[in-house]
């Protein structure tokens, strides 16, 4: 059986979403951030970086969100969450999934993780400063670039929805307000109606 | 035919080897940074996040480096640089590029691309002051826990290797000694011995 290690509030949650979105049978174990669980010996035999999500399978234990959501979207190919076979429609997605990864989850770490780019408590506080500005830009690069409507590739749900919706999650908290971007603002409503996603949060809400 | 745009130094050097081992008809079109080319009317009609690398295929364009090299390697499934079908060991290549690339070039970007996270000149002077610390823990990371070898996934080349290949080259730069981790060193120096990096290096190198 597969088990994911999640925490509530970070990008684990697109995972936990396709997971039950598959149909998979699977487990999920929460990771306490508040104890520093992540850094536990016991966890970082498990992800030696440290980090949620981390999906465990009978071959092996798979990291970083775009490769779960890839591992998840081929391995149930027909179910919610398939990913096309066609090489340019997956790529479309990938290129998706790998700048939320790689551009905009690395804007709103900026906010509580600062001390992972710099030592000095001032120019911490100063990163802080630009990250309402920096997700607005992405979240409006979202809106007006990639985002195909009424889900983010187009007619069809993929593992790009989840991960949208998790992180279109944080932008109040970022200081953005969600409603400048109507397309995307649509899209997190629709998924918060979706059965598979209310599912995940009323698990991970405690 | 594919057309990759690029620039010398960059990340997108990984894209521009793993086109040229796949054996695929394509044309490279270099962004002059110095001249902010990235940011001209012309390339942000291309990407626009005004970024490279772009592979312009007949369908539409990629952007973002896993998911041109997935690309690749899905398109030309015999070549050199094909990926597998089976889904774990895809999953496996997709999760060290996503850590290259949300995680090693975030690092690396910290120093001359301060400007993206703060406004305050200290403070950017500030980031500068971990790169060289990031990038060493994130290639022990890479060293001890990730690289399989001879390549990087073990046995068989793959997408990944152009990637890891084109980040290492960046230690120096960044105020590391490469020697201080033997197989990605080693590995840095028998990929510069292929014919097909040979070739883009000499097609890069003004
Ligand atoms: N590139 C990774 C990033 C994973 C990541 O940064 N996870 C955060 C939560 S959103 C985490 O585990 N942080 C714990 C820490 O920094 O100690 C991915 O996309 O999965
Ligand atoms: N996540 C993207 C990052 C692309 C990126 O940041 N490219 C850099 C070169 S390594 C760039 O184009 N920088 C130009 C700029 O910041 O103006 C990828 O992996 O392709």
């Amino acid at each position: 059986m597969l088990k994911l290690y999640s925490t509530p509030g970070t990008c684990s949650l697109a995972s936990h979403i396709a997971l039950e979105e598959s149909g998979a049978a699977y487990e999920a174990e929460s990771i306490d951030f508040a104890k520093q669980q992540q850094r536990s010996a016991d966890f970082l035999r498990v992800n030696p970086k440290g980090r949620v999500p981390a999906l465990v399978t009978d071959r092996g234990i798979i990291t970083e969100s775009p490769a779960i959501l890839a591992y998840i979207g081929q391995s149930f190919p027909d179910s919610a969450i398939g990913v096309p076979k066609d090489p340019f429609e997956f790529a479309r997605i990938q290129s998706f999934n790998a700048y939320l990864c790689s551009t905009v989850h690395v804007a709103h770490a900026h906010k509580r993780r600062g001390s992972r780019w710099a030592d000095d408590p001032a120019a911490i506080e100063v990163m802080t400063l630009k990250v309402a500005g920096n997700m607005g830009d992405c979240f409006e690069l979202i809106e007006n670039t990639m985002f195909s409507g009424p889900w983010v590739m187009g007619e069809t749900y993929s593992v790009a929805d989840p991960y949208l919706f998790t992180l279109t999650g944080w932008l109040e908290g970022d200081g953005v307000d969600p409603a400048r971007f109507p397309k995307v603002f649509d899209h997190f409503q629709r998924m918060t109606e979706r059965p598979a996603v209310k599912k995940v949060l009323a698990a991970v809400t405690v």
